[in-house]
C-alpha cells in the first residue's frame, strides 16, 4: 500500500471518530493564497499531488481529486497508485464538488472540513447544494492536521517596509483612499485577511512563503482604528514606526477570531465571501450587516501607480539581462556539458542573482524539456529531471521578486533540429501572443473581448489552450493577481474579468501542449496605457514591458503576417537597444545575430 | 414656425389640458417592432426624424429626441428648426432618458405616455428611478392621436401561410415544442405580443408593415387553449384549415386587453416585460404570477432548422444574381445614363424583382453616395437624391424578403477615381468584415468574444463604428432579429448578445463613416456551424451564404495578410461559380475579371 492510500486510510479512521460521511481538503492557507507555505500543503499530503490548484473530497469508500486543465498530465501521473480518481474540471460531464457530494452524500449526513481553509462563498454554494439533503456541515475540525505527525511549523519570517521610492504611496494615504472606498460602500468596518492585500496597503512584504513575500497576518480597518493581526516582533523597526504614525495597534495573529465575535449591533461589514474564510464570517454576531462585495483594495493595488510603473519597467531590464545572459549560456552549452532541466534552472536562479535589487524568484522555475513542456505547469523533480540535448526544445517559465517589482516570462528554446510541425506550432504560438500584444481597444473592453486575438490562431487549428491568455501580476507580490486577466469566459473563482484600466500589468502568454510530444508557451508581460481620446472614445492599448528575443531558431518567418512580422522586428530592436548595455562582447555580438529583422 | 415646431405647441396644449408635465413619444407600435407601419409613426411627426430608432420627451420648456449612433448625423440635420435637440445616446455625458427626467421633473409631476406604445421594462425602470420624486403615471392617453388629423389607419393586409417546404416544421410541431418550454419554466400561460413570434410560430404572414411580413396580431397560449387575436377575415383558406386542426381560437384583435383581466388567480404567465406592453401588463389581475423571461420562441426562432437553411442559402444565390447584375449595370452604365441615388435603388429592385420567390425588399434600401454614405442608415429622398458621377463610392445596404428567407447585403461600389485615404479605409473595413467571416471558435462564445476580429483593424487606427458588427436576421421575417449579434458591450435592450448556437444567421458589417467624407461598408450574411469536436470542445465555425463580388476597384492588395488575401480569393472563385450559371454572356465575362485572384 502507497504512502498515499495509508494516510487516506487513517483519514477515514479520523472521519469515522468524528462521525463525518465526507472531508474536503482543498488547496488554502487560513487567507485564501493562492501559493500556500508548507504548512497548508494538507492537499499535497493527503493525495501526493502538488500543483498549485486542487481540491480532495473523501467518503468512506472514495477519494477524488479536482484540479484544472493546467494540472491534468501531472496530477494523472501523481495520483497513480494513491486510489484517488482525477476530476477534469471543466471538461464535459466531470461533476463540480458540489455536484458530486450532493450526488454521492446520504440524507442528513455531516461533511466535515477546516473552516479556516475553506472561503465563505464557497461554503454557502455547498450549503446552497446540500438544502435538500439536510446535510450538517462541521467547520471546527482539522482531521488531517490530526494525522499529519511532522506537520511543518507555520511562518514567522521576519518584515521589512517597501519603501516609498518603490511603492509610490505611503501606507498613511492608502488607508485613507481605502476609508474613501469604505465610505462609498457604506461600510463601518472592513475585514482584510487576503494577505497581498494587507501588504499593499500597509507597504509591509516578508518572506512567509517561499516566491511570495508577504506576512500571514488579518486586517480590521474601521472609520479611526485600524489593527493588524500578526506577531509584533515579526516586525521591522521601520514598519513599527510607520504604524505607530498611522495609529495601527497590532494584535495577535488568532486575536482576529475574537475581536470580530465583538463587532457593534448594526455594524456595516465590508467583506469579500470568495476571499474571507467561513469561520471568521461564522463568527461574526447575528446583528452585523454583511457588505459583500470585491475588497476594494483588490482595484487599487491593480491600477499600478507611476512610480510603482517606472520601478517594474526598471526591474524588467534586469529580468531581461538575467535570462538573455541565460539564453546565450544554454545556446552555447547545450551538447557541451551536462545540462539539465534542474541545473538549467539553478543556472538561470544564478544569472538573475546577479542582478541589482533581486530578492527571489517570483515562483518555481518550470523548465521543462521535451514532453515535459506539454505539461502546463510542470515543475522538475529529483526523479522527472532530464538531460537537456541538441534537439528539441526547453520551455522556461520563470520570473523574479526585485525590490521594484516581479516579473513572469517564458520562453522556449530550441536546443536543436526541430519537426516542421514543431515550428509550425512554435510560431502559431508567437503569431498568437504578437496578436494580443499589439491590440488596440476601446475603454471599457474586458479580457474576455481581446481573448480572441490570442486564441484565434490556435482555434484556427481546432487546437486550444486549457487556461487564460494571461493573468494580472502584482507589484512585489503574487505574480498571480486580481481582477485583470485575459480569458474568453467568466470564471466567477477566478475574478481576471475586469474592464481594463490603466496602469494594470498582465501577462500574454498563450501556448500548445501536446500530451507526450512537446509544449511551447511565449510569454511577455504588459501595461495597459491610454492610447488616443477622440469621437470614438478613449482608446488604450498595450505596452510590453518584457525584452528578451525570442528564439528565431524556432520560426518559420512565411507564417507571418507583414503586420506580426513588423512587430517582431521592432520588438527585437528594443530588446538589443534595451538589453546589449548590460552584455559583454560575445554575448552582445550573439544578441546582435538573435534579435535580427527577419 | 415650422410644421413640426406647431406640432409640438399643439401637444403642450394637450399636455396642459391633461395636466402633464412630460410625455413621452417612443418608436414603437402595440408590438414593440422594430420597424413600425405609418399608423405608428408619432415619434416621426412629432419631431421630423424619420429614422427607425428614436424617442421624444417634451416638457413645456424642452423637447429632446434621444437616438443611437446609427442616426446622429441624420437627426442632426432633420431636427433642425424644430426646436427639439438631439440626445446622442451612448456618448459621453449624455443623460439617459430616465436620468433625464429625474432632474427636470419637478416633484409630484405628472408623466404621461401610451401605454400601448411603451414595454413595461422600460416603465418600470422609469419608476424606479423616479421613485423618489413621487411621479404619478398616467398611460391611458394617446396625445399625439388627439393632434394628428391625417393619421394613416391601422393595417389590415390579408395574410397567407408559409408553407411547410419553407418553415421546415409546422404549427402543430411549433405549439408542441412551445409549450414543452412553457412547462420548464413552470408557465400555466404564455402571452406572446411581438408579431414575428407569432408569425414564427403559425407559420402565418402578412403585409401588415413594409418589408417585413408579419401581421399585427397577440396569441395567449395555455397548456390546452390557444388563442390569436386579430380580425378572423383576414386569414387565409389555408391558415383558417390550419388553425382548426391546431385548436387555435381567433378573436378580435383588441379583445386581449379583456382577456387578461379573467386570468385565473394563481396563475404563471410567461411573459417578457422588455417585450410587452405596459398596459396589457398593467390589466393582469393581481394575483397572477409574472415569470419575466425571454420568450422561449426567440432562441427557437434563431436557431434555423436544416430546411429553412436550405431555402436561405438558395434565395441568396437568387439575390446574388440580382446584386451582381445590378453591380454590372451600375460599373457599366454610370457616366453614361443619369443615375440618382433614387433611381440605382428602383433598378436594383427591378433586379431581385426578376428573380423566382420574390416578394419584397427586406428593407428601404440605402444608396448613398460619397458623404451621404457616412449617414449610417441614410435613406435618399427626393430633396437629398444626388446623381452619381465617375468618381466617389456609391454605398448599397438592401435586402430582399422571399419565400425561401430573409437577405442583406452591403456593397460599396467604386465609381471612379478614389483618394489613397478612401481605398486605405475600403480595404481596411474588408479586412475587418473578412476577419470574422473566417473566424473559428469554441463553442460557448458570443459575439462579444469575436467583435473585435473586426473591430480591431479599425481600433489599430483610432477609429470605431458607432454600431454593432452584425445582427441577427430572420427567416422570411424581420431583417434584424434577437438574441444573436455581434457587438463588443452587453447593450440588454439589444438582446442580441447570446451564445453563438448552431443554425444561427446573422449579418457581418463592419465600416467606416467619415463625416462629411464618405462611408464604406461590406456586409455578408453567414450561418454558425459545427466544426471539429475534439478534447478541446465543440469548435464552430461562420459560413458564409452571401455570394457577391467586392468591388477590387477599391482594394489596397498591400494591405491584406497572405491569410486575408486567400479567403478574399476563395470567396470571389465561390462567387463566380454559384452566379456565373444565371448571367449573360458578357455579365459572365466581367464577373471572371471582377472575381480575379489578386
Amino acid at each position: 500500500m502507497s504512502e498515499i492510500a495509508k494516510r487516506v486510510e487513517q483519514l477515514r479512521d479520523q472521519m469515522k471518530q468524528h462521525q463525518v460521511d465526507a472531508y474536503i481538503v482543498p488547496t488554502s492557507d487560513f487567507h485564501e493564497t493562492e501559493y500556500v507555505c508548507e504548512y497548508f500543503k494538507a492537499r499535497a499530503f493527503m493525495s501526493g499531488f502538488t500543483g498549485s490548484a486542487g481540491t480532495c473530497v473523501f467518503t468512506a469508500e472514495e477519494g477524488k481529486l479536482w484540479t484544472d486543465g493546467r494540472y491534468f498530465i501531472q496530477a494523472q501521473k501523481q495520483l497513480e497508485g494513491s486510489g484517488i480518481d482525477l476530476m477534469r474540471m471543466g471538461e464535459e460531464g466531470v461533476s463540480t464538488i458540489e455536484e458530486y457530494l450532493a450526488d454521492v452524500l446520504p440524507k442528513n449526513a455531516v461533511l466535515g472540513f477546516d473552516g479556516r481553509v475553506m472561503n465563505t462563498a464557497m461554503v454557502e454554494k455547498l450549503q446552497e447544494k446540500l438544502k435538500e439533503k439536510n446535510i450538517t456541515i462541521q467547520c471546527d475540525m482539522d482531521l488531517v492536521g490530526a494525522i499529519w505527525k511532522d506537520r511543518p511549523a507555520l511562518p514567522a519570517s521576519q518584515t521589512f517596509a517597501l519603501e516609498e521610492k518603490y511603492a509610490g504611496k505611503s501606507a498613511a494615504d492608502k488607508l485613507t483612499a481605502l476609508r474613501e472606498e469604505m465610505k462609498r460602500f457604506g461600510a463601518d468596518a472592513h475585514i482584510i485577511t487576503r494577505v497581498d492585500d494587507i501588504a499593499w496597503l500597509l507597504n509591509m512584504r516578508g518572506h512567509d512563503i517561499p516566491c511570495f513575500p508577504v506576512v500571514l497576518c488579518y486586517a480590521l480597518i474601521k472609520a479611526d482604528t485600524a489593527v493588524l493581526y500578526m506577531n509584533a516582533k515579526r516586525l521591522s523597526e521601520d514598519l513599527k514606526a510607520e504604524f505607530e504614525q498611522i495609529n495601527l495597534t497590532v494584535k495577535g495573529y488568532e486575536e482576529i477570531y475574537e475581536d470580530v465575535k465583538y463587532l457593534e449591533e448594526g455594524c456595516h461589514v465590508l467583506l469579500d465571501k470568495a476571499n474571507t474564510n467561513f469561520k471568521i464570517v461564522s463568527s461574526l454576531p447575528a446583528g452585523v450587516q454583511i457588505i459583500n462585495q470585491p475588497n476594494p483594495i483588490v482595484l487599487m493595488k491593480a491600477k499600478k501607480n507611476s512610480v510603482e510603473l517606472e520601478n517594474i519597467r526598471r526591474c524588467h531590464i534586469r529580468d531581461g539581462v538575467a535570462m538573455t545572459k541565460f539564453m546565450y549560456w544554454l545556446k552555447h552549452t547545450v551538447g557541451k556539458e551536462t545540462i539539465t532541466e534542474i541545473s538549467a534552472s539553478e543556472k538561470l536562479l544564478a544569472f538573475r542573482k546577479e542582478q541589482d535589487y533581486f530578492i527571489e524568484e517570483s515562483f518555481n522555475t518550470i523548465a521543462a524539456y521535451k514532453d515535459h513542456a506539454a505539461m502546463m505547469h510542470y515543475s522538475a523533480t529529483k526523479e522527472s529531471d532530464v538531460e537537456l540535448k541538441q534537439e528539441g526544445m526547453l520551455l522556461v517559465d520563470s520570473g523574479g521578486q526585485y525590490y521594484e517589482g516581479t516579473t513572469d516570462i517564458t520562453r522556449t528554446f530550441v536546443l536543436g533540429p526541430i519537426s516542421e510541425e514543431c515550428r509550425f506550432h512554435f510560431t502559431t504560438a508567437l503569431r498568437s501572443m504578437i496578436a494580443l500584444a499589439k491590440a488596440r481597444f476601446l475603454y471599457g473592453c474586458r479580457g474576455m473581448n481581446l481573448d480572441i486575438l490570442a486564441r484565434g490562431p490556435f482555434w484556427d487549428l481546432d487546437l486550444d489552450y486549457k487556461c487564460g491568455t494571461g493573468h494580472g501580476i502584482g507589484h512585489v507580490l503574487n505574480v498571480h493577481e486580481s481582477p485583470n486577466g485575459f480569458r474568453w469566459r467568466v470564471v466567477p473563482e477566478r475574478n481576471d474579468s475586469c474592464v481594463l484600466e490603466e496602469g494594470m500589468v498582465q501577462s500574454d502568454e498563450p501556448g500548445v501542449y501536446l500530451e507526450g510530444q512537446y509544449g511551447i508557451r511565449h510569454e511577455n508581460e504588459t501595461v495597459v496605457r491610454k492610447g488616443e481620446k477622440n469621437e470614438y472614445g478613449q482608446f488604450m492599448y498595450l505596452e510590453t514591458i518584457t525584452f528578451v528575443p525570442f528564439d528565431l531558431d524556432g520560426i518559420d518567418a512565411s507564417l507571418f503576417t507583414q503586420y506580426e512580422r513588423q512587430w517582431l522586428n521592432d520588438y527585437h530592436a528594443e530588446v538589443y537597444a534595451k538589453i546589449s548595455p548590460y552584455l559583454n562582447k560575445e554575448e552582445c555580438e550573439w544578441l546582435k545575430e538573435a534579435t535580427r529583422a527577419i
